[in-house]
């Protein structure tokens, strides 16, 4: 069976990538496309390098029938997304891409987001996305909440040691570096090429960061307590991949081991020899992690190494494998992409 | 039907992006990996992005039992690979992606390599492998000669309009762009990332690259005449893709007619709409060829532009189109990634 | 003696590209920066690279007592220029970088520009900025117009063999490769990171760039006779650097003797030995040019390969190298620094 | 008074930067390069950017007359330098860019350069070549011990702190990012441009890097006990650059403060008000250091992010600031250069 799609907000580098994915997805056809401003203009001319698919134009998001849908991404940007949430069919299977279904707490979304939401009731529906830990949840959800793409590579490097009780949950430290894919495809001036290539810095510096949001939402409930890491990320001169360096305190072995343990059976994620480390080349363009662990020379204390693509399991690779649970698909269907290295 | 593919040479960029092809192809499953010097290793220590896969180890070439396998690819370098193919059984199927058996005349291959070939029966014998205008020929071929990645971005230009008549074939300027993985991963000076970005030149300038072995004899061929195309290539600071732009005498208007007739039927081919023209970033690890003309301000002038990937449809996905074709496969199967973009 | 300075427009890259060369030159001093938008703010803010410097903030221009000012150069946004250079005052010794009075004949003007010029008497007063061609102009002028970093680059290949009668004069193709810089800092989308990095394209292809204004000016001018090159140039991903391949009708060993003749006394124009060829990297950051020239298989034709920096000599550096003129000091004052590899 | 410098182990990157800044230095001039494999060659012949300069071609270490040299600069390899330096005159002032002469003490040197240093004499006259905090010392030595670059950047952000007593000494925490330059010109396949950009990771991780030697010696000295940081390198697509976030224990404004006091008549060190941090592209190409001090969401933990150029600040800048203080020079002479930016 082909389930028909739509993507609104077709037109960012996550609809984009979504459209990419799908392209070679079994069981998903895309039948709508949403853009805002590029109503009216064909695809492949706002995204010339998908001009090979046969693909709907874009349109207003009022203007298609959600009668003839059976799931919706929303690659929409944060705050728009919660307003045209809100009115789709109530029936409507809905990833979302954005940030505004990633916090539970009111008061922590106004918090970080400087505004209160505006449809609160789905905010307490929706089920944050990260697949391999909210899986039964994701299921049987309507409503899907895609984690910040830096919160991703964070979890899934500290989760697991969170359960497993080895680390100090005092003294998290996320260094994280990021390509610049994941600041979209705005119109910025760090953006711009002459201004990044040859050039890093970090950002958001030392607390805030709104991916903050969801480390405390995640770590706390998972560990029964407050539990607030420090986070800066790093802006790399380098389109794709995410790769973040925590600093823990806590015995490598262990660390290693509860890592090992709780991927063992995943598909995605890939753990290392205790001693090797990854690099974000190896997973780019692909739905995988890779985690390494090394112990530190100072006794009790380790760092744990992640790398994903911050386009694909960060944010529409993952959507996609949100989408196959909540359609009753294999989960894995259509990502098994190998990374695109060199 | 799942045939069983050797690939020997594997320890280079065309062989890993032969697996990377090959990991979600439908019909295709790898049985044996050689590398000399890496024998021994699994795939996953030379290419860590490989590692999800359920690869085997790389061994040398005379540990594998060619019974069982069905069709092997030749990603040796230049001259190991008449060597060792003179030595596989006879009734294996090749597809070679080195420049041995590109071409037909024992005389010019001497005179553009530097030596007499070793398996000039071979030579003969061998299809010259691009695709789109060698089918036939290729479909019931044993030995098929994957093209030069400069040499098939320029003859998707260029050829139709040689059998057209629409071009004057005494003033051919091939200019061409090239990111830096079709130099393969040898350890050269110019090949390091301190060298090679925020840096570009030009290479084998004015005559001197190999690739014009291969635009001699295939348009001398294909126009009944000698033609000797100019041809310097650069290197860009860039992992991937191929930009020839071609300048020319003739019609703009002929030129692109003889294109778009040509290539209408083309799953690969997209010719653009007359006065537009391609970026490599559209064609970044897909099999897709991109091609634009635009008519010069001096009447009856014209370029010609073409984008490919010259790890995908400039060898590997080359490579495995031709072995579909020779499998009985769909010519598409496994090819139909979208390009990975940004 | 130390010369007053003001930087009209500092706040672009050729402006800071102005500041940063000034920054070590031996007797000029910045007395003002104007900045419309960025009015008030240091420089610091705009560029933090120059927070070491002891700079005036930047002002509007009608702020600034031209009074105390010696020279000014203006790096203003094309159009800008010719309105606010007519209402400064009339002895002011002013360098020009944008396009405005780069060409002679109004009408040429409006077919490249679009309008009418708005200040015809200063166009026919101005000087063209190609210092090594005119120097006596340039000691003498009250007004300078800098070259396009294009068209400077092609010129530079060129304008030698055209006086030395060695080429054939309809036949010139120019493919060019371009950083990203010489499109300023302008926020569009095709300048971000995400886009350009690993992908590169051409643009105003075929004879739409406005440059080619200044090659028919020129070309024409020197030949005695309408000359139209053809001229396409790409865009690479790198910051800085422009490499002009030049396909010529004409015989190596006389052009490179014409090259060589023409530059032998020049201390920025460094001729390369025939048969070798340059990079941008090999002059990046600096007011050198690299020019080298190779024989073409085919008889009678050759290419000629010119590198600069488009920010320096393609610019900035050119500009100071004539206010150096303009003000009787020692043309390289300033200017020897070398290139910044890697 | 101008003196004459040869440079040993000229054909690096180090030695590179050493002429290229030398080039516009106006008190010392190049009166010997050495080059062992590179020996009898121009210059311009393994670093065509330098070939507008006048400088002697390269020849062996014992050919060059020692007699006619003020000072020399030795930039090879580790371990190949001890042993060239024990046979120079023992009136030659030197400034050694390699590792030899970092450690005073021979276990630590056997520690991290994993056998006995063979001119153990030396390693004792040596001075630690931080200019900023060995200035006495360096003016009267006679061989300076150029740090490491990432040390360099470490300390830069650290030493104040421990000397105004505002930091936990047992929880530092540097995670630095470098750019490809510090990792020479060898040809290993990791520094491949098609392996490196688009890709980032970390090296010698937790604690095995061996600028960790310089760090223990260092810091431990200054606060009079045993400080061992936490410390790992990642390397980044860029060709120059590092930058050092250093994670501590301390209250920010306490650290700014004491930054700030430190540096305020330091003409090459710029501390940013608290809360702003710099970027590698603010010092490309210079001998500037920019530091910024932001404060952590958790109370009494705060960031320190240090950015300089490795080649420059971290090596031959440093190197020649050193120099200039042997030779009784002004201590910013030939480096005031600003950076290169875009």
């Amino acid at each position: 069976m082909t389930f028909k799609i739509a993507i609104l907000g077709a037109s960012g580098y996550t609809g984009a990538e979504l459209v990419r994915l799908i392209a070679t997805h079994p069981q998903m056809r895309i039948v709508a496309l949403s853009g805002e401003r590029k109503a009216g203009q064909p695809m492949a001319a706002v995204f010339p390098h998908l001009r090979h698919l046969d693909l709907p134009d874009l349109v207003k998001i009022d203007e298609i029938d959600f009668a003839g849908v059976d799931l919706a991404f929303c690659a929409l940007p944060h705050a728009t997304s919660q307003a045209v949430i809100k009115q789709l069919p109530r029936d409507l299977k809905i990833v979302d891409l954005s940030a505004d279904f990633r916090l539970r707490d009111p008061a922590e979304y106004e918090k970080w987001y400087g505004k209160p939401h505006s449809a609160p009731e789905l905010q307490a529906e929706a089920v944050y996305g990260l697949t391999e830990f909210y899986r039964d949840e994701i299921r049987s959800a309507r409503l899907v909440a895609g984690t910040g793409c830096n919160a991703a590579a964070g979890q899934f490097a500290i989760r697991p040691l969170i359960e497993a009780g080895v680390i100090d949950l005092d003294e998290i430290v996320i260094d994280l570096k990021a390509g610049v894919s994941g600041a979209g495809r705005a119109l910025k001036e760090n953006l711009l090429h002459a201004e990044l290539s040859e050039g890093f810095h970090a950002y958001a510096v030392a607390g805030t960061h709104r991916h903050l949001g969801e480390f405390d939402q995640e770590f706390s409930k998972l560990a029964g307590r407050s539990v607030q890491v420090q986070f800066t990320p790093h802006l790399i001169p380098a389109n794709r991949g995410i790769l973040a360096t925590v600093w823990l305190k806590g015995r490598a072995d262990a660390i290693h081991d509860a890592l090992a343990n709780a991927y063992k059976d995943e598909t995605f994620i890939q753990v290392l020899p205790l001693g090797e480390h990854p690099s974000t080349r190896h997973v780019r363009g692909s739905n995988f992690v890779h985690i390494g662990v090394v112990a530190d020379r100072r006794a009790g204390r380790a760092v744990v190494i992640a790398a994903i693509d911050n386009l694909a399991k960060g944010s529409s690779g993952q959507a996609i494998q949100n989408a196959n649970l909540m359609l009753g698909l294999e989960e894995e269907a259509g990502l098994m992409l190998a990374p695109c290295f060199p």
